[in-house]
């Protein structure tokens, strides 16, 4: 990787001297609270420069990775009744056929097939996770890229150079303002992913430099989602719509239609507006050679992350000791805060609240052993077993437990108590998924939707995707004859 | 009204005996700091419910202005560059022809077509305002309820009555944000304008209460607009795509696609994300008695409000007296410092620098009498006679001159000279513009657009909105043959 490190080096080094060479020369020790000056330029001339040879492999690969299990969710998703009822809501508006939608027939114009695969990915909220911001990065970028690539081929060293570059570009936003961003309520996948999906669409389209910098500030204008929504069919509208508002915003700029020069870093712009917190350190440092998108992670647990850790702990406990539920008086757990805050239902009543609630996850894993899909259904919360379990598990608040971890002890009928401590649970950046997890995952979603045989070229064609001269391809393999 | 205040005042407690009944018996002295309750659903109800017959008569003729006004507007823009790069970037993409664009002959399906009217009514900076929010309300309104009574055929009854409840809903939720949600940064008309949007298309589907509540979720999951695109294409972009995000809020919601029941007020919702005040009276208060769409204003002038008083003055002189401008040997100003701190360009080179310059507005009003689009235009800022009338305009900051006043007084060459003081000019609330003042705006809009006979047309549709059959009427006379 030599040769790609000393590029990528001069490459960031052309970009200092071209836009900040002026600043540079006047004021090399410039204070901390200058104000940021073109940040939005900079991103931009990234995204609009940067080669699918420039990416490291590891980063090729992770990005192979985003994308098989992002088509796998898609699909999984693709007969719930949320997209039912939002395909049934669009097709009377949609333009020409020009895209699929992953594990259905019915073919739409590009921003609403984007809107709707978006849609699909996340509605088992079992998507990909950038665990430093919580974003879900694939659903914006991917459902943007891949129906305009269905539209327009591109081939699929492009594609998978965007869709990193994409994610790059969502993350590192988001990491400019997580925390604070996300704490006051916005879904961060929502408005990040906004930008991302407007950056790898852009990139397709071939715009230029400042056609990027109109792109990303279209995208700045419609960021999507509220934490409040989450429970609702409204938490996966939010990357459907992201895709599309950032596929909106490429096309829009694609043909001129301007926006300001600086929208993410003005005084008035979407950074200082939509949090209080704004280090633009994370979005131009290391460009081409810091890859947030080689920190994604997978789920393996159909819920949002902050069960992860009590779910792991939970089937292990169980396989370990062939536990049976009536065997369980108490389930103790030391959490952090932020899994009452987010999954504090005590009594859901339908698969998707099921999905916020830590009590519902513990007692479904200790009696099923998992937490896919099946786990989370309307099916699962109603469970007697599941239902009669759930009053027993007692989460507690615990200083010094990190998001990530977990402390279960379970108390049996018999006077004994089993523990286990989590640090970093299955799925983590620390404790991957491994390939052959990540195809388990994806068979068990589509298993009922697709053929076999059609599960097993899909994902073929998902892992050969750099290879691929035309990218459209996975589309048109996904869709359901 | 007794009969209407009462059922308001019964369906208040009706409310609240339904949806606070335990909270309001164990703290029946709740302290301001209590979580806000129901607002969102409070609004839903209301715009459910509220009836045409309902509306005073002061309302129906301000609604009935506003949307004159707002079709004016949009056939204006509907020529311009922005306009002309939407449109070729967004064809390729659009669906069925269910709804036309006004002063032009495409067609596109209801929320491109949404879309594009929105922005075409925002492209001069010349349509109506809430001056107590700065919202601009008609444009994510009408252009989203315009565009489905073409596809839908609803009367003009309920077509006016949706276009009051919408204006209604975007400005009460300004109002409980306004002005921190503005200061921050944030493009008010595209932000609360979504809500509008949503609430007036959702009321012509006839949604539920449920489903309303729905479509406000969904609509405030999708903000629009940051001032720092303002000067650019972009801000143009805001009432357009929050007229589509509405429409497609309420699309989703008509067929049960899902919402929190609380977006706006919740404790992750809307306003708690968006805002650093909440006033969520503003939102529930005196629904069907207190109405903020009476309170809509409509400008003279193509131009920031700071300088319509000048303008005002400018042609009140110059018409009484017949002045011509070699008469005219200097003319003096008082003004308030803002004044000349937004409009002080003495030689601006552009129509779009004109509208930045007090120097160009008085030489220009005086010249021509006026100070609509074509005095903001190209040529009109070259034109060798007013620019070099503008150098004998002499603004002074003078203590006690308020923002909406001035005092000018001409000098002729004869040596007499001209006074008039203006305390509230033309357009204000104080002293709206007239309904003759109002066609003689949209007849100059319109003008070289549409033939003369379709202008009137068009406009005696718009007067008698409320009796039509067919509101979709209005939106089929005003486009281009």
């Amino acid at each position: 990787m030599t040769s790609i490190d000393r590029r990528t080096l001069l490459g960031a080094a052309g970009l200092a001297l071209a836009g900040n060479a002026v600043q540079a020369a006047s004021e090399p020790a410039a204070p901390p609270a200058a104000p940021p000056r073109d940040v939005t330029r900079t991103l931009a001339r990234y995204v609009t420069t940067a080669r699918f040879n420039d990416l490291p492999d590891a980063v090729r690969r992770e990005g192979t990775r985003t994308f098989l299990n992002w088509v796998g969710v898609a699909i999984g998703g693709s007969h719930h009744e949320t997209l039912d009822v939002a395909v049934s809501a669009l097709a009377p508006f949609s333009g020409p056929p020009q895209a699929g939608l992953f594990g259905r027939p019915e073919r739409f114009d590009i921003m609403n097939a984007a809107s709707l695969n978006g849609v699909s990915s996340h509605i088992f909220d079992y998507d990909d996770t950038h665990l430093k911001t919580v974003i879900h990065p694939a659903g914006p970028v991917a459902s943007a890229i891949l129906a305009y690539a269905e539209m327009r081929p591109v081939s699929g060293a492009d594609f998978l150079n965007a869709l990193v570059l994409g994610v790059e570009t969502e993350c590192r936003i988001g990491n400019a303002v997580y925390p604070n961003h996300y704490d006051v309520g916005w879904h961060i996948t929502g408005t990040a992913g906004v930008f991302g999906a407007a950056a790898a669409a852009g990139k397709l389209m071939g715009l230029t430099e400042e056609q990027m910098v109109w792109a990303l500030g279209l995208a700045a204008s419609q960021p999507v989602g509220l934490r409040e929504s989450f429970g609702s069919m409204n938490k996966s509208f939010n990357p459907g719509r992201a895709a599309a508002n950032g596929l909106f915003a490429a096309i829009l700029a694609s043909k001129n239609y301007t926006s300001s020069d600086g929208m993410i870093e003005a005084k008035r712009g979407w950074a200082n507006t939509i949090s209080t917190k704004q280090d633009y350190r994370e979005i131009t440092e290391g460009l081409g050679t810091r890859y947030e998108a080689a920190l994604n992670t997978y789920k393996p647990f159909a819920c949002g992350i902050v069960m992860h850790p009590a779910i792991d702990a939970a089937v292990q406990l169980r396989d370990e000791n062939r536990l049976t539920p009536e065997q369980i008086q108490r389930v103790d757990l030391k959490v952090h805060p932020l899994v009452l805050e987010l999954t504090g239902k005590t009594a859901p009543r339908s698969g998707l609240e099921g999905k916020f609630s830590i009590y519902h996850a513990v007692a479904v894993a200790l009696v099923e052993g998992a937490g896919g899909e099946k786990q989370f259904s309307d099916r699962a919360v109603r469970d007697p077993v599941i239902t009669a379990l759930r009053t027993k598990v007692v989460p507690a608040i615990t200083p010094g437990v990190k998001p990530e971890q977990v402390d279960m002890t379970i108390t049996l009928a018999d006077g004994r108590t089993l523990s286990r401590h989590i640090k970093h649970a299955i799925g983590s950046v620390e404790k991957p998924m491994s390939d052959a997890d990540l195809e388990r995952k994806f068979a068990d979603l589509a298993e009922g939707i697709l053929p076999e045989a059609q599960i097993r070229r899909v994902m073929s064609l998902c892992w050969e995707v750099a290879k691929l001269k035309d990218a459209g391809e996975v589309a048109r393999a996904g869709v359901q004859a």
